[in-house]
């Protein structure tokens, strides 16, 4: 890929302390300092540097330096709501059978985690529609896809749920909204044929009422499921086992193609 | 995107019997025929039809044509070899920051499913390094990219595990071996800076031992996860709950970075 | 415990074939014979033996003999009906506070094999009262709790779900019903104060229906768990890893604590 | 069952608040007295109460009063170790064959939690011989298994592990050490054959040792899981989900069966 091999001033970086496993992510400035529990960091140190390369703050402590992944940023977004979560995201990927150049739209922008994710993967000559019925959602939004230098491949509009799409013949349809039932009418009349609906819903009678609008539409090949991320902990010699805490549940997500 | 609205000879198509809940994956040839359970669906009768489309048999039972989501190639690639399954695909999208226009090394071709995912979502301008020490594998693995129309952004290479990759700051490694340790040394000397590996076992004592590699060798930001996919039953009458039957375990994933 | 160290016609025996992880469960009879896969076995050959002998099979084949354990009692009745299964009869255990000398209802006796582990636990001092409305039911799973020995614990009744019961100041109440709400009025009355009721239902809208009506009637504590067992495969060359299938889903279980 | 239906001083009751789904257990005393968030309550005025009773306190809050369950009794152990928790202590009540009268030794006796569920099901007939190497163990486990009123039927001997058992012919054998496998043999040599052991261990390394160790040593009908609770939020408005947050990992639960 062509990406400077050299970390600049204006780009995002992520620091990691790698003994406290924790990552800090921000825009270099010329300078600029990161306060960290360890001392400071001097963002002109940073410029020029390869990723991966070694830190120290003022103290002496080390730090190593990352371009951020696309889970950075989806999980340090400036977050107003709820995010989909990165496991989800993923599983979302394949139901919408995202490539590079998609038109997709987005109905509950939220706080843009997952706008990022699909940002990243439509590439340069795709583009996302995402909507949003708060205008300081879509503002915040719009700033976090900027940090992810993302913005010009996302346009950001203003929609009441259930309100028909400006746009039309989009690849896939993404609904994060309370009640999504209410946009499945619009997202078919934007859909091309055979194309994939997605949705996230919080609640079994939510997941319940989404499944039955759609069939009611006519939408096909209905996927539901649910996924359960499980970290493990693997060390030399205390052994390997699940991690004693983890995430429970974030929601049930659906997948429907259009028919003709 | 640029597609063709219309289906067309020598494509692959999707024949989905909505009743069953099963689906039937083939290329359109003139004068083909497909046999179901159900009677004849003649090829020529799909050609020139929209994705979503209704398709009697030769006993009029009602099937719908779609072009396959990537998941249904993954799925349903001739099979030589365990696959990567989509759940655990889709993480490795994130894990491993997957975007248009990526150079990736595979080590493990297998039956080609996860390269596959890769190659639709690296786009055109992208490229993926496959190997593989068993010929068998890499010629039928190039039979399913080709099948998937991505060949093109396929490179498929003999190789023993362990051995050097011919080449090099590619922008991200996944080993899929049973002694994947044995890779990580040439992963790292792949890898541009700061770029990802990932990895999946399936056993607790590859994960540790994998784990244990990736430490000594100098990779860091190491992530050790188990997806869990629930598929949940959604019927109006009957009520929500699970399934009965889940797959209950494919492997371990594993991601880290490499540093400076 | 009193019992005797020697296996003795009339009781019932289990036939373990380690090599292929299968049992057979039987009632040893003066001159009976089992059939097996692997050649026949000669239950006069059994009378007399201890827990954890080998049997040998006409062919030769090694077996061990055992008591059956409570759950191969559990899941070897003869069925009629969904049994509970032993991961979820283990929660109620405790969610019920069995112990011995306890009367418990039960409504829905099904196949009775949770009333055989009642039965077990609430030892010769206590009673289950145990009511369905199919008498082909009732005269089932009074067969199975006889083979279990157990029978004279438990006292069978006919009774339509809704009806009153006709034992009052129980120690705990089990409902394992389509509509368990309807017995919960009942269960209330039969209940000393502060006891337990314990409901197992298979969907969503159910456990959601049960806990309002539990809430309404005046139950406090409500807890509502699912119970996922996952079965781990430990080879000694392959290594260790879960079992890639399991049982997904049984149902949703429910417990609370009457008020005064 | 023979219990007198009001509360008495010297017993274990349980305060629940409702409203903030928390719980006090406490021994009642004459003059004495609960402080809560909300006010004090005195036990003088919950003597001669049923259980389920309402209970005011001074500022007027409202809790209700109930006899401990044998989950509150062990999830309120004074603790000195880890704890056996519920959800895994029920599977084992099934994998121990547990009954009225059994005869059981405990190797780790830690805080005594698991002690108390067997205690109580065991029943007066019914004799726990539980070992521990840590004499402050034994006593802190005494001291809670006298709260629960069960110390008579447990008797508390110092022990180290792998150590042969002072008593024999037991009807089933537990294990809670760091390195169970070195109490096999002597579990073998105490067990009545046929008779069951059962293991818990926190890592996959320690299920594989202890696996191994029970086949060398002869046991068969070796099961090897792991229980996960799920607790589910039941809301009449918002709806029915699983809780965000649960408790990802305890250990990795083993049960076998001694052979002659």
């Amino acid at each position: 890929m062509k990406q400077l091999r050299e970390l600049s001033y204006e780009e995002s970086v992520l620091i990691w302390d790698e003994e406290r496993k924790k990552s800090f992510l921000f825009v270099l400035r010329p300078g600029g300092e990161l306060g960290t529990h360890k001392g400071k960091i001097l963002h002109d140190e940073i410029v020029g540097k390869a990723e991966g390369s070694l830190v120290l703050s003022s103290t002496g402590a080390r730090f190593r330096v990352f371009r951020p992944s696309v889970t950075d940023r989806m999980m340090k977004v400036q977050r107003k709501t709820q995010i989909v979560y990165p496991k989800d995201a993923a599983w979302f990927v394949l139901a919408m059978n995202i490539k590079p150049g998609m038109k997709i739209i987005e109905m509950g922008t939220g706080s843009g985690a997952f706008t990022i994710l699909l940002a990243q993967l439509i590439g340069p000559d795709g583009k996302i529609y995402t909507f949003d019925k708060r205008e300081d959602f879509l503002k915040n939004a719009k700033e976090n896809l900027k940090k992810a230098g993302l913005e010009d491949r996302v346009v950001f509009e203003l929609l009441n749920a259930g309100d028909s799409f400006p746009v039309k013949d989009v690849d896939a349809v993404f609904l994060d909204l309370p009640e999504p039932w209410i946009a499945i009418s619009p997202a078919w009349d934007a859909l091309a044929p055979g194309k994939s609906i997605a949705i996230i819903v919080p609640t079994a009678e939510q997941l319940k009422r989404s499944v039955e609008t759609l069939k009611d539409k006519g939408f096909a090949v209905i996927d539901t499921v649910e996924i359960l991320e499980r970290r493990i902990l693997v060390r030399k010699k205390e052994g390997v086992r699940p991690f004693e805490k983890m995430v429970g549940f974030t929601g049930y997500l659906i997948s429907a193609r259009k028919l003709l």
